[in-house]
């Protein structure tokens, strides 16, 4: 390619300030180094982490940066050594690397992979430890390894999933967060089975995503509990069966949920980011056996809480990244699922702007109709 | 036998009043009503369970009662409809029922079982809601289903485990609580395999068995924290490899711990009940994998808390009651297991009295040098 081993000059979001709105700006970005990919971003869609860190309450977060995670593109060019994919590739950018190679890849145990967290919790590049974006020499750094808010972008290779050249990159865009880490949190990290009962705190997109994975492990009832009850009309086509708005009563919602269910549920998912609600869908788990999921990113500094009795009586208090998935390994086979009807993307994507729109689509978040909104970024 | 349809008159320790010594008074103890079994009880430990009780701590505790929960001793005659067991039978009276029919037992996945839990919460026999215990006509409450502080004590038939009759009762009293606990917390409720690293919280019988199921399980590493140091040279029987006493540090243990096994602990046990602690053995815990058992039992109203951050990067928060075994099931299993030195129970003894010395034995409980007391009944 004519770019190749040049300077790129793009179109990208900057995010200057915290709160403050993005700006459009001429970035440059550099060529990959050894180990790395450069990636023209065809579509990205954003994610309430994105919001949080542009929000300024994530205190790891650094400025100026660009913005992004929840992206698809092909490949531009790649750095020494990149040998699992090549220029005019189609592929999602991956958060959660997957090296194969460090200590938490070979467990077998978690989707974690500690090889380039360093670098990218720095807003770096591993190998010389620099940003790859530049506005008129001065560095502007990268967030998640990923970096999506940019026409171009430079990623570790460990980051970079190919994908079936097939699939559409407005769709499959999406495969890079928010529908993931739902389904995988049911299939990877709950492991439900069929005949569960399962509640899910919080009907967004990643909430959604955990009602489709529960549908597809079979579980028996799925109760979907929200503050919005105009939540509930989309969360049907999803699979939730019964709805629950904690406003419409006095005793607290894991009392609610235990009355409902006999007891308790056999799953719970906490989608919201809520501390206190993460307590009450421990709480409303069945003794003996009900686990509960943390999906939601709380606030930096507050903690979770509850009496050591309801885990001595059996209940389980679990977590998860990016639902447990393996991100080079299974976000292709999340495409190929898709591909053949099996899992839903398009319900997901309730507006489409542009890059130049994006202070909008942040606005957009915020309403309680928007569930993802896809960005196109070459206007 | 002759005692059988009568009311017998024994020796047992009555709690009048929360934090007074126990007194040893003539009990009558009735029959055996439908579906419950009398028992002569010839030995019984003490656990800190009956002292917290004791102690007034326990919101649910009820005055007056006769406490006790780890013993052993012979069917003296069964009510109505019990067909498991017989006069002259050696048992081992269970806290945890098992009735095989509820729903709990039946779910394959746990232990705890719902068949009689609402009686023995409120110090009576399900039959009647009635105590079978009293002192010239004024009840006497039961404790845990077992009350085993009496030379006679009548329980429920799903709460009885018959045991091979060669076994010594005055060892394997035990299993009526703390060994099970330890081993079962290790086997059933973290599932350590070989090669894992481990880190237990408090060195008492608890923690010692904790040890040594590790040590069965085939653990690499089994680091034994404890804020008495003497504790160490007893432990190192039990499997323990590594010490570390939290005063030593001027970092927070969990870091310390972090420290020592690049990254984490597999699976880390809590078998103190503070809350302080039981934070402490989840961080840590490995990311991505490490699990947290909580066995200690905590002071009424206190509450665990940690950073959702810490569940969402892979670690699990678990706790367990009985060790997760089925008591009826598997407590003659454990006997058996006794019987052909596949487990220890002598080494757990380090003192004999008799019930008359009762008050002696709950003082000999705050002694560091202190595992289990055995009282012999029959003076
Ligand atoms: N763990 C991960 O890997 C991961 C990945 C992606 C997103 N997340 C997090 O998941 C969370 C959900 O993301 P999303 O995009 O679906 O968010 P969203 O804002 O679209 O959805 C949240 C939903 O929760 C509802 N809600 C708010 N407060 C509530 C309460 N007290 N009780 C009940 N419902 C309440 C809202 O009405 C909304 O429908 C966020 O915290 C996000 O940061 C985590
Ligand atoms: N979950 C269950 O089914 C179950 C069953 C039996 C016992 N228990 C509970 O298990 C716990 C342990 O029982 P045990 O009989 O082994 O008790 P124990 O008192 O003999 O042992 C506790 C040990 O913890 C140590 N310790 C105290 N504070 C510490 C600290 N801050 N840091 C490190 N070590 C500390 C003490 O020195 C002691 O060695 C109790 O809370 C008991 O009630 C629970
Ligand atoms: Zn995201
Ligand atoms: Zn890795
Ligand atoms: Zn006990
Ligand atoms: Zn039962």
């Amino acid at each position: 390619m004519a770019t190749q081993g040049q300077v790129i000059t793009c179109k990208a979001a900057v995010a200057y300030e915290p709160n403050k709105p993005l700006v459009i700006e001429d970035v440059q970005v550099a060529p990959p180094q050894a180990g790395e990919v450069r990636i023209k971003i065809l579509f990205t869609a954003l994610c309430h982490t994105d919001a949080y860190t542009w929000s300024g309450k994530d205190p790891e977060g650094l400025f100026p940066c660009i913005l992004g995670h929840e992206a698809a593109g092909i490949v531009e060019s790649v750095g020494e050594g990149v040998t699992e994919v090549q220029p005019g590739d189609h592929v999602i950018p991956c958060y959660q690397a997957e090296c194969r190679e460090c200590k938490f890849c070979k467990s077998g145990k978690t989707n974690l992979c500690g090889k380039v967290r360093t670098a990218t919790g720095a807003g770096v590049m591993m190998n010389d430890r620099k940003s790859r974006f530049s506005i008129n020499g001065k560095p502007i750094h990268h967030f998640m390894g990923t970096s999506t808010f940019s026409q171009y972008t430079v990623v570790h290779d460990v980051s970079v999933a190919k994908i079936d050249p097939q699939a559409p990159l407005d769709k499959v865009c999406l495969l890079g967060c928010g529908v993931p880490t739902g389904l995988g949190a049911v299939w990877n990290t709950a492991k439900v089975e069929p005949g569960a009962i399962v509640a899910i705190f919080g009907l967004g997109t990643v909430g959604l995503a955990v009602a489709e994975g529960a549908k597809s492990a079979g579980a028996s009832r799925i109760i979907g509990v929200d503050i919005d009850s105009k939540k509930f009309d989309v969360a049907k086509n999803f699979g939730v069966t019964e709805f629950v708005n904690p406003k419409d009563y006095d005793k607290p919602i894991q009392q609610v949920l235990v009355d409902l269910t006999d007891g308790g549920v056999d799953y719970s998912f906490e989608c919201i980011g809520n501390v206190s609600v993460m307590r009450a869908a421990l709480e409303c788990c069945h003794k003996g056996w009900g686990t509960s999921v943390i999906i939601g990113v709380a606030a930096s500094g507050q903690e979770i809480s509850t009496r050591p009795f309801q885990l001595v009586t059996g209940r389980v208090w679990k977590g998860t990244a990016f639902g447990g998935f393996k991100s080079r390994s299974q976000v292709p086979w999340l495409v190929d699922k898709y591909m053949k009807k099996e899992i839903k993307i398009d319900e997901y994507i309730t507006h489409n702007l542009t890059l130049g729109d994006i202070n909008k689509a942040f606005d957009l978040m915020h309403e309680g109709g928007c569930l993802r909104c896809v960005l196109k970024m070459n206007e």
